[in-house]
């Protein structure tokens, strides 16, 4: 499928929406992939399906603070940097690229790199979602490794990383993103078509790209875009959403801490909504409490949006006052397993309550 | 010439000297080298005139607070691991390693990477003495890239890294090595023999050894052992020696901060020295005042001696109520050209005060 621009709005919307705060900001995203098609080139987007079992396919992205990026805006040579220095590391020439979370910015760079170096973008990610850390990959869960990772920034600057292990790779990574500014661009986790089959989250580039149509065309035919949205969700992986809170944002505490976007917002609900519910966030929102109580936790995504456009809201643009309503939606199997719990579930994050499905606390 | 034990003992004292407070502590070092002397492994020494010009030497170093390094003792096989990492990434084999400073560990470090690969250690340093950034090279000052950079752990954790100059690759690698646990072992400035030549501090080691030398035989003499260095001196490089200063250690105040041991000295004059001097320090001794006035300046040296025995004393050896002896030591000229300044002289340090010859200000 070789996307065009209004596909590109759709996915920039869906995207912010399965980023679930994170992923950075999408707009900087849109844009760059934007100035790729205006120059006449093509983004080509394939089903994993149709990767040939040896091929190579090398994840590139944004790796650092959210805050930091809509500042410190990419040129999009950054990434092309980090996956030919993988290249020359591998001595081997990629075959595709893919994003390692649909999220924001991150599921956009991957087409700017594409697209420059004539590359094929897989439909397919390793989070399914955002997440703040390079370890919580699907791909790292079944057993693909994230290392030899390639880091670059604007200047020229770049690095190879290569750890024992995913965790250690993301600990040594991140201390260099933080020096080349707090953003820097990646290529890791590079692998063969036949992994990526068996290790990432499918479609999930599609799957953005018709959530941002749902909205999209429930905004013109003036229906409930939330509705909308919650009525198309049960043919996807995705396949349980509830809107869970709606309100007024009464605070916002965030700051840049080690690198990542940290923060909390507190909603004051509107009615039928009563009482305060309050999200805990770092780069992504991890959990969603109303009097204490958990209404939604990681990995199943919270995703704050705009109550009169039904705009997904990423977390350095929320802001004190605006309208808000909370969807929390459940994420794939394969994203549940107690594998994948032990990498990314709440008690990665330091945070006590267990994972409860969604539609289970619903 | 092949090192025995003897000589070794004697490196250990003089690189300690050489390295004014700096490069890691020398006992932990000289027990690494012997070790390979135990085994039966040889430690070659090699005049830098015997290099061939296309030779590539690979010099490897401990990186990262001396403070740490007492508690977290390596192997040795982290530096192998970084010139093996080095080879690698260039395609090519090293015929020969090379210390980065003449200082502490790290004029012994490269004895066991070369005896532990059955590379010869080439007669040269890139600092003449002790510095606490990467940059601080003449290798750079000459025109060397430090870049590649390789780096790596104990536990098998590595990475290259190719900053746009040396002082990037420093800001980067430095934040690798606080991850890896506040010291990791490199290996950079890759070059040709025909850049050895051009640009090292020539036969620092085997001065090293010669500075240890003089002092132990002043000692089975019973002889003035500061009188026989300084008297020594003049027929080296380094042809300018004062002592400063005597008197007794009133306070030390040491922490270790972004990656350095950085602290300040204080030593309460004992006759015919009055008034009180005090010693700037990150990893090595900077600058000593009395009463406000500089009495030596980076890069010169400035030794804190014990005044019993005229053993060097490393920066994280400093303690309360030390008897100490303060030498000052003119450096080559090699390292006093305006272009060695703008790299290592006092303003890099953040000083205020001038680059002031020793010979001058005595």
């Amino acid at each position: 499928m070789k996307l065009n621009s209004e596909q590109l709005c759709d996915l920039a919307v869906g995207a912010a929406f399965l980023g679930t705060g994170g992923g950075g900001n999408p707009y900087v995203g849109r844009l760059m992939v934007q100035q790729c098609l205006d120059e006449g080139l093509t983004v080509e987007i394939i089903d994993p399906k149709e990767l040939k079992d040896d091929a190579l396919v090398i994840p590139t992205a944004m790796m650092g603070a959210p805050t930091v990026l809509v500042e410190k805006i990419p040129s999009g040579d950054e990434a092309i940097s980090s996956l030919r220095r993988l290249e020359r590391h591998l001595g081997r020439t990629a075959h595709a690229t893919m994003p390692i979370e649909i999220g924001g910015i991150n599921s956009t760079i991957p087409l700017v790199v594409g697209a420059r170096m004539g590359l094929p973008i897989v439909d397919a990610d390793g989070m399914g979602r955002a997440f703040p850390f390079l370890e919580m990959e699907t791909f790292g869960v079944y057993g693909i490794s994230g290392s030899p990772l390639a880091i670059s920034d604007e200047y020229g600057d770049g690095a190879i990383i290569n750890a024992v292990d995913n965790r250690q790779m993301e600990w040594l990574a991140r201390a260099i993103a933080i020096r080349m500014g707090g953003s820097a661009y990646i290529a890791e986790y590079a692998m063969s078509g036949a992994d990526v089959k068996r290790t990432a989250v499918p479609n999930t580039m599609t799957l953005a790209i018709r959530i941002g149509a749902v909205l999209r065309k429930a905004r013109a035919e003036h229906r409930n875009a939330f509705d909308a949205l919650l009525g198309f969700l049960p043919s996807t992986l995705y396949r349980y959403g509830k809107l869970i809170f709606s309100g007024k944002m009464i605070d916002v505490h965030r700051e840049t801490k080690n690198g990542f976007s940290i923060g909390r917002a507190r909603i004051e609900g509107l009615a039928p909504f009563s009482s305060v519910m309050e999200i805990e966030i770092q780069n992504e929102n991890l959990v969603a409490r109303v009097d204490g109580k958990v209404r939604a936790i990681v990995p199943d995504l919270i995703c704050i949006m705009n109550t009169e456009t039904a705009e997904p809201i990423t977390s350095e643009e929320l802001r004190y006052g605006q309208r808000v309503t909370v969807l929390a939606v459940s994420v794939p199997e394969i994203m549940r397993s107690p594998e994948a719990l032990d990498v990314f579930g709440p008690a990665c994050f330091g945070l006590k309550e267990p994972f409860t499905p969604i539609e289970e606390i619903a």
